[in-house]
């Protein structure tokens, strides 16, 4: 098959490309560990490094999108203001030069302001929800990629129509490792229940400052002796997670998808089904897919 | 005037002890940073470095209140279920015996359970409210001790009827230090423009997972040049202080009363003035006028 496409989805912490042919399957594949974050300044030579040899480099376009457009990329893509297609983004695309590879496109990412007018932003999880789509042809739904920041994108007749970012995954690492709340946690073998636990917890009504209470929880429990020292980790992830998947959920009634690596998946499906919240994942490959998308759009890829 | 009492307000990181007179008047204090972090493993030599000079020591009973009395203190003391009175207290005291002053009481913690069952713990704060009480008269009231961790604390009827506990100020310390929203703050003077905007942004209404979205805020606001730099650890602030002021004063009609020192006490008057609460300061001394009071119920002080 024709080589056609080199995509590139490189974050903050990861580094990967695909070699597409022109049926869009891979006809090669390159990760690694090199986000943008070691990539600082060599990012030309990572970039050559990983892709340079393959077949068509140098002839064929090459799309990234993911972090390595923010102000600490290669180069600060725009954001893109919702509701926005693939056909907005195309219009936005920065581009840089590289050598060997010529000219390279980057995705830029997505604005919106919640309901008091505050800013919010993604970049990289706008191509992943497009990929989603096209993978599964829907063209509505609310899709959650967890992470250091969780990210819930809803998407109305096939736009990017919101989204919102939960501080989850860096909170809770914040919180074990610089809080009290680390101090009685022990690497023991968790039984499970302790997330449950704390999901339950967290989806609990209240206030947004109920949740500053409820962490408080993660320490009495341990204290007397009514959470196992192996679990009290678990009970602080579940708090956070079912406080996140109810304050996100709320007011909706449809399913939600999960684009994310497996274990993190299994986690989310897990507190979903503590709430009884339909929890469904994405396929494989979101990335690449909504790459092609937005080649195609914008006339780099048939 | 005779020395009647040694009181001494221990904490995690300082110390203060006052000579009471059998009028109760102050004869002397002494405050120092040793608190029991820096005092552990050598407590009876920094207590006796403190007040071991003074006029009676030896023959004047002493009373300990503070984190002395936890389980990294000197001896753990018993945590008392509420309700409960200065009467249920003394019946608790812990005892160690420190050489030249005889032995010494340590006022136990008091616990609660939340709605949920959770358990919920103060040691310190218990004697400060008992004292606020003394000094104004008041037999029903909500308490604010806000700090590292808020203890809000509900009185009827003259006994501490229930409290929650608010890690308000640690996870401040966490978010600033250990997540990304600590890259944007610079040290540029305040315009005190973000902790109003954090306050209110705090109290909105919405489930508790909703605190995970808003803190994301403290960044895109920055990002997006719509806060100062030297605005956003305030916003921070604020968001964290709205939040758990709304929360703790939900369904209650009444002003509450702050029990700080004046920075912090002033910090949480501007905050209830921004979501119009009414919030009063409360007498100084509350510590010592709880010690006599608790001291005076164990027959140790008339």
């Amino acid at each position: 098959m024709k080589p056609a496409l080199i995509g590139v989805d490189w974050g903050t912490s990861s580094f990967r490309a695909v070699l597409v042919g022109s049926d869009g399957g891979a006809l090669a594949r390159h990760e690694s560990a090199d986000g943008i974050l070691s990539s600082a300044g060599r990012f030309a030579e990572v970039l050559a490094g990983a892709v340079g040899g393959w077949p068509g480099a140098g002839t064929v376009p090459v799309l990234m999108s993911g972090m390595i457009g923010s102000r600490q990329g290669w180069r600060e893509a725009d954001y893109v203001a919702c509701p926005a297609r693939a056909g907005d983004l195309v219009l936005r695309l920065a581009e840089v030069a590289a050598p060997m590879l010529g000219t390279v496109r980057i995705v830029p990412g997505l604005s919106t302001r919640d309901g008091a007018g505050r800013p919010d932003v993604i970049r990289g999880e706008e191509t992943q929800v497009i990929g989603a789509l096209a993978l599964s042809g829907a063209s509505d739904g609310l899709f959650v990629l967890p992470g250091t920041h969780s990210k819930w994108v809803s998407v109305e007749g096939g736009a990017i129509a919101d989204f919102a970012t939960y501080m989850t995954g860096e909170v809770y690492g914040a919180l074990k490792s610089h809080t009290i709340l680390g101090r009685l946690m022990a690497p023991a073998p968790s039984t499970g229940e302790g997330f449950r636990r704390g999901v339950a917890a967290g989806a609990e009504t209240g206030g947004p400052g109920t949740l500053l209470n409820r962490l408080f929880a993660a320490r009495t429990l341990g204290l007397f002796g009514e959470l196992a020292a192996g679990d009290i980790a678990d009970y602080l992830s579940g708090l956070l997670i079912g406080a996140e998947l109810r304050a996100a959920t709320a007011g909706r009634q449809a399913a939600f998808t999960v684009i994310a690596a497996p274990a993190l998946e299994q986690r989310y499906r897990e507190a979903a089904g503590v709430l009884g919240l339909d929890c469904r994942p994405a396929p494989a490959d979101c990335a690449l897919a909504g790459q092609r998308v937005i080649a195609r759009a914008a006339g780099l890829f048939a």
